[in-house]
């Protein structure tokens, strides 16, 4: 990759942006060398609303002079672009088409849930964290053997693969449990094979960082809503 | 398609669910003969809450004795199942990531601004008004000549062509204009364009049909909210 500045990858991210994780360990996976510019997530940069105007929001993807945003729509590129060893969605259409199914269910239905239940106190969290919990049991039927993708990481371990370390926290924070073994013991033994992943660890920020920066998100959605 | 039952086409559907359209049409581009079941939109039957236990919503693709929700996974399984022409999404990489880039942001910003303009009433309508003509706005500098897909009807085309007969009657309904010549003048065109397709014709319910549907969703939704 290096060189030619036009086929360069660049990815605009942050460690405290979940979805840029997604980005970096479908590169990591193919083995892409990419170029990480760090943005700030609260002040946005002149650099992300050129590449990203339409949503302002991180992670971007550059790669041959063109920007790319929304992270499981980049790691479909990241798919069909390198299209060695290892295929990040399966081949069957119908595989490929439930892979799609459930990491648009992690979007869509899991991760409001959670944020439901982090932006909530009393009786309203105690119905998110019902709800919550009810999702991610649904979510453990995706599960094809020690991960989503079967053997390896695939599409939807890549979707999912942020919430062990951030319901971690996330927990810790609320003194509850979003997942337990009693309740989804499937999906809790996923939550400490994915964190020992390498590439995963490798792209996590440190707890203390992600405490604070919760914390602090915590703090702001409460008040907001009180 | 027909004799062996597990290879037929069956797709749940209702005429009023606008997201069916999205199959119907991608199976009348391939070619692709199929049953149209038609479900209750208010009463989910017991098939459909077999077929779609996640979900339960509405379309439901059933094909080789699967069971496929979520009308744009369906759409890009049914190009991915007939591989011929017409190729659904474009082959390259970077613009077939666009294409999904456009329909997601029909999905998760064109249609819930034009529900909030559809569900409002005085300053909250004007300002949801604002919100649901910029982004039509915006949707289209994704047009590429008379269609989304260029020359022919694409991805895109598929994931927005029934807001043009839908909004039509919305405006009628609610005596305001989301989509004009002044605002949105590429759009207009494609407006005008699209419902004349003839498989986009044939799919859509009579106007009468649209008008008590969305009549009647009107009043459920400001009586709820007042």
């Amino acid at each position: 990759m290096a060189g030619d500045d036009d086929q360069a990858v660049k990815l605009l991210g942050n460690k405290l942006s979940p979805y840029s994780y997604r980005v970096e360990w479908s590169l990591k996976l193919k083995g892409v060398d990419y170029e990480f510019i760090k943005e700030d997530v609260f002040n946005k940069s002149e650099r992300l609303l050129h590449h990203n105007p339409v949503l302002k929001k991180l992670p971007v993807l550059i790669h041959n002079g063109k920007s790319l945003p929304e992270s499981m729509i980049i790691v479909e590129y990241i798919d069909e672009t390198w299209k060695h060893q290892p295929r990040l969605l399966p081949q069957d259409p119908y595989e490929r088409a439930m892979a799609r199914f459930w990491a648009k269910f992690v979007d869509e239905k899991c991760v409001p849930s959670i944020i439901s239940v982090f932006s909530s106190v009393g009786e309203d969290q105690e119905e998110a964290l019902k709800d919550a919990k009810e999702n991610l049991k649904t979510l453990e039927k995706a599960l094809k053997g020690k991960f989503f993708g079967g053997e390896a990481m695939g599409f939807v371990d890549i979707a999912a693969g942020w919430l062990p370390y951030w319901i971690g926290v996330t927990e810790e924070i609320l003194n509850l449990k979003l997942v337990d073994q009693e309740s989804q013991p499937l999906l809790s033994v996923w939550f400490e094979e994915i964190v020992q992943v390498q590439i995963v660890k490798d792209c996590l920020p440190s707890r203390d960082e992600l405490l604070a920066h919760l914390k602090s998100f915590r703090e702001r959605t409460v008040a907001a809503k009180n």
